[in-house]
């Protein structure tokens, strides 16, 4: 089995996890705090990025686009449809989305909550910058109108079909909301999108996950939120 | 023919000319200038995101992921090998440098300097701020001394086979050569990489490419430089 460096609360090792439920294949699981840059995890993941796998033949796979595309090449069934979409155009609107939740949200909000609240308790180093965290909540707020606009405009993040995209968005938003970052009152159809998303089997280990250090908010695992 | 929307110092666009020219296809180009953040372009990419391909169809496909799959899949002649290696190992690595090229140093270095040099006077909106260039610049300093290890060490970005993250690398060096910001007495293998890219049929009409408002470097066309 190969080996998974990921942190529970990473929204890119939380997509390829669900990736991998939702295709069946397992894998060993090891948690990394890629704030800390430990110099053995440096070594394998030059920017700290997760999640790496690691086969057991030693390669490595390092970072959210090479494991996306080792996961469909390798782990993707032959049997049942994968999460890319055959359609050019459903394809296209597929990485187009994937792209601006894996990079724009993430580099406008997520990495920054995560810094602030995870990242900087993890090296010791102080308490999370308000001004930092009131940004990431504006951008949060513009980011939503988006995705409840796409999602009400169409049955999935990226067309009438589900795909990545949809894996990718609902990875983020579980981080967000394990943080108490998400405001659902302001979040329509997101929150159906989510409340769907949530109800997936392979969703089933995330909404299990803690951290001791920093509990989920009330609603975390709460299918009828 | 599909319409190409880019911007001649845009290094996503110029990515795609250069994979495109390496497979033979053409594109009917129509420069953008994302900066303005005008109307039309942006209901079509609402990022504000370059390069789009339009195809006679009418579908858009948009940002540089979907671009690179898009012609991946339509454009790649089945007569050569692709800029894709076979390899798992290899392909790994190609998603990786890719990633770090394309969002990475294009975060911390190129779109910083692009807007200073190039988005303020496009959109009227005063001169470049040498706080942020001199950052850029610094994070360059960084980026280069990884390339040029990296470089030291194997014959290709990737590895020992040409691929996609050779392109991507050249791509965004030479928007920065093209505005004077490469320091190449600093730069040693990476200048040898960028040599070679450099005297490739498929880099010639970039190194035709001028703008009106801001000329390139001196040495920008010249092949031994």
């Amino acid at each position: 089995m190969a080996k998974f460096l990921h942190h529970r609360l990473d929204p890119a090792s939380r997509l390829i996890r669900l990736i991998c439920a939702e295709y069946g294949a397992s894998l060993d699981m090891e948690q990394i705090s890629p704030w800390k840059r430990e110099a053995d995890f440096m070594a394998i993941s030059p920017a700290a990025t997760l999640p790496v796998i690691i086969e057991s033949g030693g390669e490595t796979i390092v970072g959210p686009l090479a494991c996306i595309n080792f996961v469909e090449k390798n782990y993707a069934p032959t049997s049942i449809a994968t999460l890319i979409p055959d359609d050019d155009a459903m394809q296209a609107e597929m990485w187009r989305m994937l792209e601006w939740i894996l990079f724009k949200l993430n580099d406008e909000v997520t990495r920054y909550v995560l810094e602030e609240k995870l990242g900087r308790s993890e090296r010791g180093d102080g308490s999370p910058q308000t001004a930092v965290l009131r940004a990431a909540k504006t951008n949060l707020h513009e980011h939503i109108l988006y995705f409840d606009w796409i999602l009400g405009s169409r049955a999935w993040t990226a067309g009438e079909e589900m795909s990545l995209a949809d894996f990718a968005l609902a990875a983020h938003i579980s981080t967000l909301d394990y943080l108490g970052d998400m405001d659902w009152s302001k979040a329509g159809e997101t929150r159906d999108f989510f409340a769907r998303m949530k109800s997936r089997p392979s969703f089933r280990p995330l909404l299990a996950d803690r951290l001791v250090s920093l509990p989920p908010s009330a609603n975390y695992a709460n299918l009828d939120f």
